[in-house]
């Protein structure tokens, strides 16, 4: 088993994280998305939306997009659980899960993209999207504080894949200047205890 | 048990579709989202992403967002298995999930938002990326068609949600005369087939 990554980019911190959590080291390869391996023929048979993260099984079969990398990790190493541990438990973490996705990441990342203008050498920028989506953006943090003031994490009373998710999207928030701090205490608190944890040690 | 819908939006077609699969039938109440039943403070109050479909269940919760309830209805009653059934299954329909919903849904979500104008009663309105949302959404069309060739699902062997999905992207397409004809074989015989499954009768 091998993981193709760039190191620093957020969907590969969220699947670092994830094995952090479970106790896991594998063997990774270095892709360099701004340098553009990830646009090289090699690459793009290996991986099928064309991005990093990337895992290769030991059938020869290559696994991309994060979450379904991390849930493949969860089949074969079950505990501790971070999918969730009983039914209810499981469709609420994909419920946070997809909210942090589709209202979150996927916002602030086309707000980052768009405004930065990162990847103007392969992508077509509209700076107007990038105001946009970072207004959206911002309408989920009183979502998130509200739910952390009544539980200790996203998904409830444990520990999930969801938080994992939120601790990477507020970190790609930075980019643009947005720091969680007193204006959001229940987020602020959250993201103090989860930098606690020895997976996420040296990302404070 | 009951689902708050407006049938005829592509997350709660995406729900139904999964139930009748299932062969669930379950009560559900009419939510008119053109009418902005769902900024209704009532509604907020259930629904934590503020959208349908919404789903109360028996102990007083909700969840939200589509793919969470059907995960929620797969654990409860696995059969037919929809989100797979061995360990590397569950993650290639993940991966393929979020594929389509990642580079396809949102993309021709955004392309139509924007372009139509159908909510500027609520949002603003991004012409260029709605153009720009709907040259990146073509790209995935070779894709799909390299994967179904290859094979009878998405996901490989077997029928699972990431089909549902693909579907209700494909029908959303057509509201931007995005047709799947004979330039796409495959998908356009996949998409056949899966007209003829009982649980999509009348959606051809």
């Amino acid at each position: 088993m091998k993981l193709y990554e760039t190191p620093s980019t957020p969907n590969c911190l969220r699947v670092s994280l994830f094995l952090a959590e479970k106790g896991l080291d594998i063997p990774r390869e270095l892709i360099d998305v701004r340098a553009g391996d990830n646009l090289k023929e090699d690459f793009n048979n290996k991986s099928v939306n064309g991005l990093v993260p990337t895992l290769e099984l030991d059938n020869g079969e290559y696994l991309c997009e994060s979450i379904a990398i991390c849930r493949y990790f969860e089949e074969i190493h079950p505990h501790p659980a971070l999918f969730g541990t009983s039914h209810l438990e499981r469709a609420r973490v994909e419920m946070w899960q997809r909210i942090i996705e589709l209202q979150g990441i996927m916002l602030i990342g086309q707000a980052i993209r768009n405004l930065t203008q990162i990847y103007k050498d392969r992508e077509n920028c509209i700076e107007d999207w990038g105001h946009e989506a970072l207004l959206r953006f911002r309408k989920l943090l009183p979502t998130l504080e509200a739910q952390l003031k009544a539980h200790p994490y996203l998904a409830g009373d444990n520990f999930s894949v969801a938080d994992i998710s939120a601790f990477i999207m507020l970190k790609m928030a930075t980019k643009l200047d947005i720091e969680i701090d007193q204006r959001w205490p229940s987020i602020h608190q959250w993201q103090k205890n989860i930098q606690q944890r020895p997976a996420f040690a040296g990302l404070g």
